[in-house]
């Protein structure tokens, strides 16, 4: 069966993606994706063919990408990210369906992980992952899951937290939590992840801009332990307080 | 100031691993970690130094490697999965604290992710991780988390599901979620992750059998619009039932 690659590539620098990820790219005949994406690819393997087209047209995207593959050509569908979580997989899944291709997820570094190293380890204990984006989930669900993690005391990792099209919701979420959490609660915020212009701000639930979130930006909402000590925002998991037992 | 990394190597083959992990790993003097992790890397770098004690000695085993640092060695603590979700990089950050030891975490691919890619795509919305051992965390905690995510829909991910001093969380996990969640919904079971005796279950939440689940094991629990088809777990994006939108 034709082989068809699904490959997060992580945040953006080449040496974080996964040794597999680069062994599909180098097998791969075609490399699909957003012109963003495409673009952090490009200069490792610059002879392959590609093809790559707008933001919104994911399905269109995936459709001419998988007509390649019906033709015979191995394809690698990439994104930033792991394209398992909020990425194509399932979209080129779906729309495989039926089709004689054999579709192999190549996961990768989310920004959830990369951006939990630049904070320093803030996801030490159970924690929730929300994309603020209503474009494809109503808002009201959004609102419920941001209560219920914030109630249940989740480290709360938000995706997609700003946009033009959605100024706000960063701001609702916050007065959501603020019901929750207290005011100083530690937040992180991380920036263009591994490119150019990567960012990481340190503040709390109260004190936090959201002017300084973007829809390049990841943001981390500590829990109860949560702490931010020299420049790092840690969650204990709780191993030293358990000392006297588990040495 | 001296290096120190703390590195996730992913699920545990070594073509897994990012490309930065593998550089950090080749810098280092020592590398530093639980038995079975130190077997992974062991035969890349077969020449390095090694330091490796038991499975519940994690302070022990940070004091010793940060010691090591301070005498002037480049140490790399290497974990499974990805040091900043449940790791190590929480205690060594917690224990380096006043010492001029520059702590660098390399994320890996955490089971959420390889897991995922090997059942399909579940993981294309919102989702929270839960671990269901209450070593380090109260069980009437971890009780709250697991309805509050299944109240709210969120696809759920459990790490540590099963072992032998807590055999029953599982089940009873399973009895939170029917509350809020069909029986019919769709659980995937994934074992041994990229290792020998990997294993896949496709099943529902009313059929799981909790004696396929152990300690090596990381279980999704779909949300309202997961489903399985041809053998693949699948949470839809949303992309196609917003097609007349936003093609």
């Amino acid at each position: 069966m034709q082989k068809f690659y699904v490959i997060g590539i992580g945040p953006g620098a080449p040496e974080e993606m996964t040794i597999r990820a680069k062994q599909a790219l180098a097998e791969a005949d075609i490399i699909a994706g957003y012109g963003t994406y495409i673009d952090l690819v490009k200069p490792l393997f610059p002879d392959k063919e590609y093809l790559q087209n707008g933001m919104t047209g994911e399905i269109k995207r995936c459709q001419l990408a998988l007509e390649k593959a019906k033709e015979g050509k191995t394809v690698a569908m990439v994104s930033s990210g792991d394209s398992g979580i909020y990425g194509m997989a399932g979209l080129v899944l779906e729309l495989a369906q039926g089709m004689e291709i054999d579709v192999e997820t190549v996961p990768g570094i989310t920004a959830a992980a990369s951006g939990a190293s630049l904070l320093g380890a803030p996801l030490m204990h159970d924690f929730a992952v929300i994309s603020l984006s209503d474009r494809l989930t109503e808002w009201d669900l959004i609102v419920k899951r941001l209560n219920n993690a914030a109630e249940a005391d989740f480290i709360i990792v938000l995706y997609n937290p700003r946009s033009k099209g959605r100024p706000d919701h960063i701001d609702r979420a916050r007065e959501i939590f603020l019901q929750y959490k207290s005011a100083s609660t530690p937040v992180g915020i991380v920036k263009n992840i591994g490119r150019t212009g990567e960012t990481v701000i340190l503040t709390t639930l109260g004190e936090m801009n959201i002017e300084d979130v973007d829809m390049f930006s990841t943001v981390f909402i500590g829990n109860r332990q949560t702490y931010i000590k020299d420049g790092k925002m840690i969650t204990p998991r709780g191993y030293l307080e358990k000392k006297g037992n588990h040495q």
